[in-house]
């Protein structure tokens, strides 16, 4: 297989288009200045298949059950997606207001309703501002592009805290002919690993089976998004939605075929979870955390998200302080099988702890500082006890991620 | 039954005496100040009966392992704890010097060595400097006093980024008798609800049996220190000791004394509880939160850790955001059963929402961050499905917890 990163992102796939508007859903700043965008469309001049994975939170917002719903057919045609409001715990209004989102972007492209899927981003518990929305849809409607400038511009819109836009894409070659397959996301707080707080559509222009589509789906998300974490908390609207319009003439059926796609969705999604991680809020390091030797694959999660989740680790990250004695403390509440006199703990390679206790004289102390003063790192702790493997990406605390989540006003 | 507080703390019962020593385990400061107290002897004239409630973490310090080891019988007569080193994850050397610690304690005081109980607390994964630690015992063991300002000195000599020392005590009238508990706890960070990171002892002057003492610690330790969370993170060294030597000649036999003791019992330890929480390391508020309705204790328990333990609604409660939103999307990733659009919660008794969604109108909102601006207040959240509940005490995350926890140094 042969696959290349490419621009493009979100309309890097032939045949998808994207447009945005400034409709003031987001609050707008207290000196009044220009409204920020905070609405997007990505359309598919072609019918296509479709599947999404969505937050595995009991309290689901309104248009992640709306999306679920109108996917249970396996197609869609385009995507709307808002900031500055999650349109979560709204009640019966909040529903109403996510079908009359889907509504109005079909009348507007001339498609129905139910090949419209919904994704808002934001403040929980607030109406959301129908009115000030029609017309931003109206406006966008008649204002898509496929150009690399309008995606960029499409994952500009849907940033809340977000720092940076996250695109990512990519072209693969089978043969003679080729497909693409691109992206764009957003999140970076209430980032945790049962569906990472975001949202995501991918779009490529193979031609991809829906049930297949669904699975794959599945599957990379669970070894991508599902591994990240920066704070622990699983939002209330977390989707990532898969959109194949089958422009490339590629059709995924053979087993190689199946491979080659399920390689470059999981290039895409990785690229942009990688992109989430980095741009998580307030943190200042990104750590590659790999668990070892764990007497399964669950406890392995277990120890991974214990250890990624846990206050104190992540403090002593931000200190640049390798800190072997409290990732030891957080694996042995985790739940899982630990015994500790067997547990090696090491920061890229270099161990701080082996047989489940210090191992390092003052040079090598300090060599671990150096690593852990870094901008990025792996910590990999091995238990001795199986074949169990997991690895996440996670961050550390910083005093800023606390300044920054004090009130939710700004998004 | 009568039962008033007392002055006196862990020398508050008869026959109880303490005494320090500052032995150089704590780190001096960068300018050779005064060495800190961090050696403490708690001892009883008579053997008592003793009863003890450790870490649930699989990462067990070795002074846990002995002292669990010593109270088998169910008797001991000495305690002695320090502070600046947790003897966790020091491997066989580590085993070998708890048992030196408490061979030393026995030769000093004529006692036998499985009659002294063994607390450490501090930095983990160094070896305890035993040099400096016999000293320390002897000079302690010859200097033991039952003044409530010995008691005052012991509480402070187990401090570590504890801010002020944690002492409670109260005398008991049972007819014409009486009989006192007091005790004393340090703890302010790796605080979570599976035995709060703390160390605890308690002394009482009733005879109790030692099969009751063991029981009562039990049910009491898991309705006040197990209910409290200051970050999430069980430590490795958690111990709550109770010795009881039988000088008041109260005997506790029957249904009402046992009734009468467990009470007393709750409110020392119910007083250090919340002493610990409110000294959490950089907190500004203490929070009741109280989950009702919930489909079980054990779900009531789940929705109750979630939340407080939640990084994003930590952080709203220091801004004095009353977000109730973050609080339901905790609810909903806690693993409990939840009908989101049943979801009640409340500051100080006022709905923040109902159904599941915002019942407040401006004038209300202003109202709820009135109170969430408090020192302290109350959270109550309400799933109509059951009767499930759970009480815990818990803090806000501040930027001051990141800084005090970005290396250990200091402690």
């Amino acid at each position: 297989m042969n696959l290349k990163r490419i621009p493009g992102g979100v309309n890097a796939a032939r045949g998808f288009l994207s447009a945005t508007s400034a409709c003031g859903i987001k609050r707008t700043s207290p000196t009044k200045g220009p409204l920020r965008s905070d609405l997007c469309l990505v359309v598919s001049e072609v019918p296509t298949t479709a599947a999404g994975v969505f937050t595995t939170n009991l309290v689901k917002a309104a248009p992640v059950i709306l999306s679920r719903s109108h996917l249970q057919d396996g197609k869609a045609r385009a995507v709307i997606l808002n900031s500055g409001n999650a349109n979560a715990c709204t009640g019966t209004p909040g529903h109403r207001a996510a079908e009359q989102m889907a509504n109005a972007v079909a009348v507007a492209l001339g498609i129905d309703a139910d090949e419209v899927l919904v994704c808002s981003t934001g403040r929980i518990g607030v109406q959301i501002p129908l009115a000030k929305i029609f017309p931003g849809i109206l406006s966008a409607a008649v204002s898509l592009k496929a150009s690399p400038a309008a995606a960029t511009a499409a994952a500009k819109s849907i940033m809340t805290s977000d720092s940076v836009p996250k695109q990512s894409a990519c072209k693969v070659k089978i043969g003679a002919k080729s497909f693409r397959i691109g992206g764009m996301a957003k999140g970076a707080g209430m980032i945790s690993p049962n569906m990472a707080t975001m949202l995501c559509v991918i779009t490529t222009d193979a031609s991809v089976p829906a049930a297949f589509l669904r699975k794959v789906l599945g599957e990379v998300t669970s070894r991508t998004f599902n591994c990240i974490t920066v704070d622990g908390d699983c939002s209330t609207n977390d989707t990532v939605l898969t959109l194949a319009n089958g422009l490339s003439r590629v059709a995924i059926r053979t087993a190689a075929e199946r491979k080659a796609f399920a390689e470059a969705l999981h290039a895409v999604c990785g690229d942009l979870a990688m992109a989430i991680v980095a741009d998580g809020e307030g943190t200042s390091r990104v750590i590659e955390l790999t668990v070892k030797g764990a007497k399964s694959e669950a406890d392995a999660h277990k120890v991974g998200r214990a250890i990624a989740n846990s206050q104190l680790v992540k403090c002593a990250w931000a200190g640049s302080d390798p800190n072997w004695g409290r990732i030891i403390d957080a694996a042995g509440y985790a739940g899982a099988a630990l015994n500790p006199d067997k547990v090696e703990i090491a920061y890229d390679g270099i161990l701080a702890a082996k047989n489940g206790t210090g191992c390092q004289d003052a040079k090598g102390e300090a060599l671990l500082r150096k690593i852990a003063a870094k901008k990025k790192f792996s910590v990999t702790i091995n238990l001795h006890l199986g074949k169990g493997e997991a690895r996440l990406l996670t961050t550390d605390l910083t005093e800023e991620y606390v300044r920054l989540n004090l009130s939710e006003f700004s998004l």
